[in-house]
């Protein structure tokens, strides 16, 4: 029975969809490392964690990202959540939403989240301008942090 | 001008707003094992974290509600999650979409998180049976988890 | 070209390689809640973490376990990892071995990681005498740990 | 030259000066399951963690209680700082200002561990009750707690 | 009753209040990327954290620094904790005490907390030799940790 | 009895007995930060982690340091785990089973730590190529990472 509804969901098809996601979410360039490294843990990255869980129905794209920069504010770890500012911003999250989910997490998590996920916002922003200006002036630029 | 900003924001009522908050979301008999351990804390807890922090706009209630439980999923903790399960529900969000929270989270924090938030949101729906049916019967029924 | 490899490794029968995983390690009975609140969470820890993950080729089971063992002791949290206390013993990990690992990780995550280890290795100890006296008896025994 | 500096200090005799410590702390008769497991692990925990640790100078035992109360309760394991709770009291430090390194450490660390470090010194509070009604008795109290 | 305490407490010269205790540690010009990000978080960070929570009485402000300190070596963030160091020895607090927090906090929290907090302790008095010297050739200096 | 052991273990002997399992993992040129700081810290990194834990018998030299890197993986701080990939590759881990390591670890402890640790494995493998180039030329390399 399990098999049958995994057979109906189409697992083979696991990458594409969840490249498509990917796309709508503005990351289909990401996780390029994973690619260089290991090629089966990047597909495993974009087939079942963008493919087969962000893909679900049962929420808003707009819910899991809000959801997930959630956890990765509480985590708090050195990096891994640059990445879903920007794709929160792609997503019509605005900056001030943005800056109410660092407010109620912080408060769930301890204040050292809160200043860490203003300072990599803060950097992740930067970034942008400069990206921005490269992009105008046609010359191309290299993230330091994604 | 901080200052002034804080003034008309009405600091002084920062409790009853509180209380208020708590009120929608179905949370304003918890935390008395603070107020029974320190009346300072509860006030604190109280007037700064649901009258300032969840009080404040620029997300709506479902949202910070859906934030939090990420957070507190994310966590891991021993205690203090059961009530965000109970406070969902009371302000509409479903069962199906408290399970998407926690298979979302779960691939940002692992699968433990997963497994124990499932653990715990099993043990709050049991207990609210529980507490349905001596409501029904008239008798007094005191949580263990909360 | 990654779908092609998706396919060679035939993600459609995952929740069979998953069962397989957990029957060589002595944990097909569990994670009956998940399967009880969501089957499609059940179907996704056998088919992806177990299916996919546990089923990869590259390490042994026993140094996956191993290592999963390290991860659940370094993270501390509430539940979960009793039930990889009693696989790791159906592997033929043995019981010294075991409180190594506790120690070893212990000192990269903190003495009370180590503790609550040395609690919840003796609670399933105890819980495993109980369970096979009732086995001797023909009596039926239910855990409440896992 | 290292060498020399730990001839000096008598590392020979650290399970003795670890007892020691652990008599001012009055914990001599805690991590007994830890001596029931393995008593290469109990003798590692009283001989380097009490004696060439916590038996340090440099700081006062009041100091270096209130620094491992914080760091556990920012921690918020499962089990682990009840404990601490106890020794606390027994070095003198109030019940008064372990709530106030309980308020100072959940703004760091996030108030659902300030929350659930009132749990557990609630917890312990009660049980402490309980004991004292015990010996009073004239009846053995066993622990649930430590 | 709260509501009374509330205002002989005195919440409408919080921020003012935070100030001062950020000035009594050397504080006064951290934050600023709050500021610069979302004033109201930054008036929310110094007239709550600092006002309201460090502000209290019932520990010396040396103690809860000390202990604040413990939390975040717990914990081990990225960023958050350089600042902490500078403060403490504003305060008085020697850098062998540092060291023994360090040592005391890392054997509950794991070896690798202890050494990334010497190795932000290292940066950060690497960095004030920097400043110091830019400070005595009239030079401005900016922090890359702070 | 406890005591005795002691004594026979030879704790006299430990620093030794620590820079003997360094050598044995080419990592007896690490933690200099620690030495300069503070030299009795080093003194007890290299003689009680190395001396007495790591030198422990029960698990080979490779299944610590299989255990060791799974447990800072999971807790993916910002620094600390860099020198275990050079150690597991010096003690013929192969860039194979790190992979794996990471996938496994990684479902127990979020998708981030996963990508965390590609991250820093990367930039170890980026600066040991940088290394060999440099040793090649005749010239010294610093490492930016260690």
């Amino acid at each position: 029975m399990a098999k049958a509804k995994t057979t109906n969901r189409g697992y083979n098809n696991r990458f594409e969809r969840g490249m498509r996601v990917l796309k709508r979410m503005g990351r289909e360039n990401l996780m390029l490392n994973q690619k260089a490294l290991s090629p089966e843990l990047y597909e495993m990255s974009v087939g079942h964690l963008f493919g087969d869980v962000w893909g679900r129905p049962g929420l808003s794209l707009r819910e899991r990202q809000l959801v997930t920069l959630a956890a990765n504010i509480a985590m708090a770890r050195p990096t891994g959540n640059h990445s879903h500012y920007l794709s929160s911003m792609h997503l019509g999250i605005t900056q001030r939403e943005i800056i109410e989910v660092m407010i109620q997490v912080g408060h769930y998590t301890g204040w050292p989240t809160l200043s860490n996920a203003v300072r990599q916002f803060t950097e992740i922003l930067e970034e942008k301008k400069e990206a921005d200006r490269a992009k105008k002036l046609g010359r191309t630029f290299k993230s330091k942090l994604l």
